[in-house]
C-alpha cells in the first residue's frame, strides 16, 4: 500500500500560543513524537491483512465451524496478525467468565472465516483470539454492566444462518490511496438487513415514490453498515445505524441537494428536522402542530423514526452526543450552503474545515452503540478522544469527495469538494489537483492512526480500545462501500 | 403575581404515537401530574420571596456580620423561607465537614444582607442555612471530588471587600409577567466583573473600536453576571461566564445583526467561527491559516479567547456540552437568517421552535462550571434534565422578547420576534399580540418550574438540585438585567 509519507503533526491549537491560549489537550501527543512499539502493535491490530480485490480465499475448516453459535465479537478476535497486542493489552482486560450475552443466535461463520483465511502469522490464533476476544466483548464484572447494552435490547427475529463466504465484490480504489481492505461483508446479514431496511423505507416512513426505487436500491445501505459495523451483536444492532444512515441521505437529498433540495431557506428546514432528533418543548397550544410536522414529510419521518429506535437502545448519553455529532452536521451543511448562495469558493483550509462539520462523524461515533456497549461520556469528551474522532471523520469523509469526485462534476451547478478547491485556490490542474487530495487523506489517515495509537496507550481501558477499533472499522468499511459502489461512483481518467 | 393558568402539559413526543415511537422520556411528568409536596417546597426553596423595585430593606446584623469571611454559597443558604426544603433534601446531602474550599476570601455580607433580609418567614434560620448551605456547595467525602472543580481554580486576585448593600435599579417588568425578583447584585462583584472585562475586551481580544464603548458599557454585562450567578465561588468563575456573554453578544452583532451583520454568508462565517470553539483538525499544510483565522477578527478572537479560560476551568464533559449548546445556537441563528433572506414569516410554533436554539441554553448550561463544581454527563443528558433545560431557555430567551420588541420595531427591517410574529400569524392587533406572548412565556415558566420540581424529586442527587437551583437563578438574573438595563430596553405603550 502507498504510503504519503511522514505521519502528520499535531495542530498548533495543542501549542499554547499566547500565555491566555491554552491547550484542551493536555495528553495530546507532541510533535514529530515517535510511534511506541505498544501503539504500533496496536495499530496493526486494527487493520488485519486483508487482500481485496481477488480472488476468495476458502476458509479454514477450524474457524468456519469454530465460529458456530458464538457472537460476530468472538469470532473477530481471531484477526489478529500476531500475539503482541494482546500480550501488550491483556493486562488492562478484567479475567471474567465468557458472558456470551449479546443476545444474538448469529453463528456468523462468513465472517469468523473470512477473518481467519486472512491471518498469516498467527501461529497461536486461538490464544490470541480468546485475549482479544475478551478486549473487543469488553469488560465484565462489578462496575461494568454500563459497558454492555445488549441486554437492553432483545431482537425480535434471530439473525440467519450463513451461507459460503461470498466473493469479493468489484470496484477499483482509488490508485496511491492509503486504506485498508476489508472482508467482504456477511452476505446473509447484507441480504437481511437489506430486507427489513427496504421494509422500513417503504412501509415505516413512506421514504420515497416508487421511481426512486432503483437509487435506493443502489444505494446498498445493506452492504455498508454490515461492513461498517463487523462487531455489531445482531441485525437489530445494525438496524439502529442502517435507518440513520438512510435518514440523513434523505435529509441530504431532499433538503440541500439530488432531489428537490437547495440552500436557499435551508436553515430553517434543517433547524425543524433536527428537532425530530433534539425535542422541542412548548406550550400546550404549541405542541400538536410540531408534533404533526414530524410527520410532513420522508426527512422528518425518517428522522423521528431512526431516533425513536436508536434512543431506545442507546444511553442517554450516546443519544446526546448523537445530538451534538447531527447539530455538527446541519452546521457543515449550512456553511456549505452559504458558499452555495454566494458563489464564493473558500480557502482549501476553510473547505477542509466546512468538511469536518459536514462529515460522517455521526456514523462511526454510534459504533459502541450498534455494538452493545458504552464508552463512557467523560472518555468520549477527553480532548485526545475528539482529536481521533475528528481525524477519522475527516479522513473518511475525503474519501467520499474522491470518490464522488465525477459523480459531483457531471451534477448541476459547481459542487465543491476538495479536488476541485484545490485547483481553483492553489491553481493546478484538475489532475494534480486531484493527486494532491489523495496526499491530504493520506496525511489525515495516517495521522488518525497515529492520535488513536497513542489514545489507546495513553487510555488503555477495554471501552476506549474497542471504540477505536470500532472507529477504525468504519473507516475501512466506507471505504469499501464506496470503492465497490459502482453504481454512483466511477473514478476520473487521471492514471 | 399573575399566573397564566393551568400548567403546561407533557409534550407528545413524550407519548408514543405508535408502536414504532417510544418515547425518550421514561421518568418524565405524565399530563396534568399534580405537583407534589416536595416538588412545591423545592419551587419555594428557588425563589425566596424579595420585593423589587422598591425601597431597600436594611440588613439585619447578624446575617451582615455573620457573613464575613463565608463564601457566597454559604450566605445563599439563608435565602430559604422555611425548613421544608432542608428537612426534605438533607437526608440526600452526605454529613461532611465544613471544608469551604472554594478559593475565595469574598465575605459578600452584601448578598447575605439581602438574601437575609428577605426572609420573612424563618424562625430558624441559621439551622436552615447550615442544611442546606451544604447542599449548595455540594456534596464532600469520598467519591464526590468529580462535583468540586473548585480546586483546579486558584484566584490571582481576591474578591474585593464588598460595601453597604446597593440600592434597587430602577427599571419596570413587563406587566402581567410571571418572574421572581432577584436581590440586587452585590455592587462590589459587579464593579470589578465590569473593570475585569473591559480590560480583556480591550486589551486582550481587542473587540471593539472606540466609538462602540458607549454601547459596551451600557450592555452592564458585569451586572448582568453576577444576578445570573449568586453561587459563583470567585470572581474568577464570573469572569469565564462574562467573557463567554460577551463574546457570543459580538459574534451576534458583528455576524448576524447590528454591527454589519447579515443572514448572507451567515452559514460559512459561523462555522468558521465555531472552530474557535470545536477545534479543526487537520494536515500540517493547512493548521497555521485556520490557527491565524482565529485572530483575524473580533468575534473569533473573543470566541476564542474566552473559550480557553473555560476550557481550563471546565471538565472535559463540561466543554463538550458548551460545544453542543454553541452548536445549537448557531443553528438557530442560520434558521434566523434563512427566513429572514426569504422573508419567510414562520408560523408560531416554528419560530418557537427556531427560538429553542437561537437561545440563551448555553448561558444557563454552565451554572455548574461557573458554581465550581460538575453536574455529571450522564445526569445531564437524562431526558428529564434536557426538558427542564429546554424549558428553562425558552421562558428566559422569550423575556428577551418582550424587552426588546420596542428596540426591534425601531431596528432597520423587520426583525421576528414572537409578538410579531403572532400578530401576523394569528391575525392579532400589535398589542393583543404582545400580552399573548406574555402568557406564553408564562406558561414556559410554569412548565420549567413543574419540570424541575419533578426532577428534583425524582433525582434528588446534590449536583442536580444545585444545578436545578443555578439554572433557575440565571432565569431569575437574565430577567433582572432586561428589566433594570434602560439602555437598551424600552415597553411598548400597551396599558
Amino acid at each position: 500500500m502507498p504510503d504519503s509519507g511522514p505521519l502528520g503533526t499535531s495542530p498548533p491549537e495543542q501549542r499554547p500560543a499566547s500565555p491566555t491560549a491554552m491547550p484542551d489537550a493536555p495528553t495530546a501527543s507532541a510533535p514529530d513524537r515517535q510511534i511506541t512499539p505498544t501503539a504500533r502493535h496496536f495499530l496493526a491490530a486494527l487493520h488485519p491483512p486483508v487482500t481485496i480485490p481477488g480472488p476468495p480465499t476458502p476458509p479454514t475448516s477450524t474457524a468456519a465451524t469454530a465460529g458456530l453459535g458464538a457472537p460476530d465479537t468472538a469470532a473477530v478476535g481471531s484477526a489478529v496478525p500476531g500475539t503482541s497486542v494482546a500480550a501488550a493489552l491483556g493486562s488492562a482486560v478484567p479475567d471474567a467468565p465468557d458472558t456470551a450475552a449479546v443476545g444474538s443466535a448469529v453463528p456468523d461463520t462468513s465472517v469468523a472465516a473470512a477473518f481467519g483465511s486472512a491471518v498469516p502469522d498467527t501461529p497461536d490464533a486461538a490464544g490470541v483470539g480468546s485475549a482479544l476476544r475478551r478486549i473487543l466483548r469488553g469488560p465484565t464484572g462489578p462496575g461494568t454492566s454500563s459497558l454492555s447494552l445488549a441486554g437492553r435490547y432483545t431482537p425480535t427475529v434471530p439473525d440467519p444462518v450463513p451461507p459460503d463466504p461470498a466473493e469479493p465484490a468489484a470496484g477499483q480504489a482509488v490508485p496511491g490511496l492509503y486504506y485498508h481492505p476489508v472482508p467482504e461483508p456477511n452476505p446473509v446479514r447484507v441480504e437481511e438487513v437489506s430486507r427489513r431496511i427496504k421494509a422500513w423505507a417503504e412501509d415505516e416512513v413512506q421514504l420515497y415514490p416508487e421511481e426512486w426505487e432503483g437509487q435506493f436500491d443502489g444505494f446498498s445501505v445493506g452492504r455498508y453498515m454490515v461492513a461498517c459495523h463487523p462487531d455489531a451483536p445482531t441485525v437489530d444492532h445494525l438496524m439502529l445505524a442502517t435507518r440513520l444512515m438512510v435518514a440523513e441521505n434523505a435529509v441530504d437529498d431532499c433538503y440541500c441537494e439530488d432531489h428537490g433540495g437547495s440552500p436557499v431557506g435551508l436553515g430553517g428546514r434543517l433547524l425543524l428536522a433536527h428537532t425530530a432528533l433534539d425535542h422541542f418543548h412548548t406550550t400546550a397550544q404549541y405542541t400538536p402542530a410540531w408534533h404533526e410536522s414530524l410527520t410532513s414529510d420522508a426527512p422528518r419521518r425518517a428522522y423521528r423514526s431512526a431516533m425513536d429506535y436508536f434512543v431506545r437502545a442507546a444511553t442517554d448519553s450516546q443519544a446526546d452526543r448523537f445530538r451534538h455529532d447531527m447539530a455538527r452536521l446541519h452546521m457543515g451543511y449550512l456553511a456549505e450552503a452559504a458558499w452555495a448562495q454566494t458563489e464564493h469558493v473558500p480557502e482549501v483550509w476553510e473547505y477542509l474545515a466546512m468538511r469536518q462539520f459536514n462529515n460522517f462523524r455521526p456514523c462511526p461515533t454510534i459504533t459502541d452503540t450498534v455494538g452493545g456497549y458504552e464508552l463512557p461520556a467523560d472518555l468520549h469528551a477527553r480532548p485526545d478522544m475528539q482529536r481521533v474522532i475528528a481525524l477519522a471523520g475527516n479522513a473518511t469523509t475525503i474519501v467520499n469527495d474522491l470518490y464522488s469526485y465525477t459523480k459531483e462534476l457531471n451534477s448541476p451547478g459547481r459542487h465543491l469538494n476538495l479536488p476541485v478547491v484545490i485547483a481553483e485556490r492553489e491553481q493546478l490542474s484538475e489532475r494534480d489537483a486531484y493527486l494532491k487530495a489523495v496526499e491530504v487523506h493520506n496525511e489525515l489517515q495516517h495521522a488518525f492512526e497515529a492520535a488513536a495509537a497513542d489514545l489507546a496507550e495513553a487510555c488503555p481501558l477495554p471501552s476506549v480500545l474497542r471504540f477505536l477499533k470500532g472507529v477504525a472499522a468504519w473507516v475501512d468499511g466506507n471505504h469499501d462501500w464506496h470503492r465497490t459502489n459502482t453504481y454512483r461512483y466511477t473514478l476520473p481518467d487521471f492514471w
